[in-house]
């Protein structure tokens, strides 16, 4: 009785949508604050200038929050059996295992537990950042993120569009280049591929310096193009504005008419 | 008998204007994807690491589509008899191949079975991705094409403005550092046309970074282009924005005053 | 007689508010023409790689301008005798001549024909340039120019607010990255004016690329400087799409209102 | 008696919320006059170009605008009796000189009275710029003040949702190119935390030039984080406008409502 209390309890505080007040659950943020601090860790694990001499600290770290995560595991296993329906607890545990979060996890928990199975660590521990999006979707920041993306969905076509025109002017000014610069400079140049590299860093107006055309032509051609960036900037940013503009306004007026609308 | 109607079905598959349905005909469909991996084929194929060893295959490949194109072209000149009209067969066949589609699709053909007459054949290779977009100019998408056109056109004097006031800066500001910088980096600077190839990296805010000022009166002059490049991108962001806005705006109030009005 | 409605003519002819129709009379869209292919035309000529072997053509082009715009600068005085007003025709004439466009049109032609008074030809070249803005300043043309500066001018101290916001980022940035890097890169951050130019060029995202932070702590803050950047262009970018948006609404509202609003 | 209506006038002169007229108070105007003035003073004083062979110049300058800001110090510590409140004078100056502004102001004076105290002083003297935000905080532009932040908290959870999609871009960018370019540009890609300067110059659009990635997987994964990166550029901006659009729009109903509402 006492042990079916504690698992209610527990799933309140684990489960976001149970949780009866707004915000987080105190578990569910300390969980969250505990996902951050780990990915600052794994991250700043990696650079030697921190790293060095502290092997021992982050090692320890590591295997602190696989505990700390492995726990928050089990206590999710423990309490599945506590979510809606009539089927048998084994089988709403099994739901959870293999609910795309459940393997994500287990996926996570193997990087620190079962290193010889994982090469890339790094990678699959930034997964854990997908479950404070998950954890905080919750209230005032869920209706964020719908109204986001309601507006992006609105316009999916006239925003597909958008990117439909920018990635035809890619391939044509990578075409462009590829035959105006391909035999001055071939190792930037002398491909296709090799000229949408610098298409991608022109239109995105980032602009490196590691490839850049020499002859009059080529610059020409890509004067054009960076202007062409202007565009490709400019449609998508307006198209969302207008989006978000007209979401704002029927929620006004939807307010204006009234609760009986 | 048979053969007109073979020849009607095959029409209303092949014209996107017949097809009954929502979306692409089946057979346009096909057409489309075969149209995006001739491309990404054609691209590729320039690419040595991806294509040296595989010059038999990307050669198959080039003919494989070759001889689907011109199945299609055949197709489209048999079937363009069925077109609306009270003139002849050949008539209606002729206006197909003197159409810009037809010329086109004709001339990409040729990159193929003609190539002693074209030498940039991946240039022309390209061409097939406007044949993409007229078969996709349809339904939803369609819309959302007039969408965007007629917020552009809308405001055509606005951004034309933009553009002109963009173009003047660019102008003003090359002759500015062509006359600040032209002794000091005479390769860089030294003509009107090699500082406008600065003008444009630096007002799209691109900023390769081959070219730069490096006297302190040039810096200071190209701080204020650069500054005034976040006008010519705030400027048309925002007429566009303000045109997509007054659109959504339009057709709401339509739907408002009913079918009647 | 017969001169003055010569003279007549030719002042609806030159003087774009007099001109009945819209767009630009027959005359002054000539001489736009001419502006613009003069001003091509000084572009290239400080190219060697066009002007060189063509130094005699150029100078002929050069005279060729400078008398046409010789001539409508003196049709322009003899016509001034037509504008509106009581006084007599050479208080008109002076008032002309020492209008802001008269004087600007005198210092251009001096850049022809008194070359020995002016050191660079080119920038004064530049001016004719207003011209075509002034002459242009008509029906459409003129009403977007009137709804930019309106929409601008509508929201001029938020824009001040914003600018002034860039200006303290960019301050406080580049004395920041003076602190911080001067020691490491005395000729690139070795006093807060060297820093500032990287400062304008980081926040507009332009990145030339020249001058970026190598020590850890400059790279940190440069990389909130970086990210400060975008609210650098979004917040005049949103402000612009409200204030064109704001005025497009009320147009309508005024138009639905009705004539007698 | 007549110092206490010296202390009042000045009183009004120097606090900004009891001056009557709209505007400045000319004190405060020549306040912040004197604060741009020793802000461009000390901000040239640190490029050795301009400053050498004028060291005593920009030290009497300093000592110069030190005496007036100390006076300018006094007065409203003297004037600070005059403060609304029954509290006696001594704890009205007591709450001035532990205020932010008052703390600020002294900690600025302590730069040039009291060098030996701290040992970067370009960077206090800058906090002397808060002071012309703190002055200026007037009628209209403490308005448009107003409707920016305004606008920006009424979207504050869609920004932060904005700021957190692109935080979590960049770790990812950042994670897959350290795993793609650590082993072949070790000192630019060798760690994720290095890595992060890159994502951050890529995601802004800045675009250095110091780091890229060089094999084709990292330009590959770069040229997807160069693309998300118009995202969040135009996430941001697009809600902004949005948010700007809807305030002007609640003005223009609330004034078209009329007084009575």
């Amino acid at each position: 009785m006492m042990a079916h209390a504690l698992r209610r309890k527990l799933y309140v505080q684990l489960d976001p949508s149970r949780w009866p007040a707004s915000g987080l659950s105190p578990l569910n943020a300390l969980i969250c604050t505990a996902i951050l601090v780990a990915t600052i860790s794994a991250v700043a694990e990696t650079e030697p200038l921190i790293a060095r001499g502290r092997e021992a600290l982050f090692a320890r770290l590591e295997i602190g929050f696989g505990l700390f995560f492995a726990a928050e595991y089990l206590g999710r296993l423990w309490t599945a059996a506590e979510a809606d329906g009539a089927r048998p607890p084994w089988r709403k545990r099994l739901r959870f295992v293999l609910s795309p979060s459940g393997l994500i996890d287990l996926l996570v928990l193997a990087t620190t537990f079962a290193p010889f199975l994982t090469s890339n660590a790094q990678m699959l521990r930034l997964l854990r950042l997908f479950r404070i999006a998950r954890l905080a979707k919750l209230g005032r920041m869920s209706t964020a993120m719908r109204h986001i993306a309601d507006a992006v969905a609105s316009r999916r076509m006239e925003l597909a569009l958008t990117a439909g025109f920018g990635a035809g002017l890619m391939v044509a000014g990578a075409t462009a280049l590829y035959w105006l610069e391909g035999a001055v400079q071939p190792d930037k140049f002398g491909s296709i591929p090799r000229a949408l590299w610098w298409a991608v860093i022109t239109l995105t107006t980032t602009g490196y310096g590691d490839v850049y055309p020499v002859t009059p032509a080529g610059k020409l051609v890509a004067s054009l193009v960076a202007i062409c960036g202007i565009a490709v900037i400019a449609l998508p940013t307006g198209i969302l504005a207008a989006a978000f503009s007209d979401a704002l306004q029927r929620a006004r007026e939807a307010k204006a008419r009234g609760p009986e609308a």
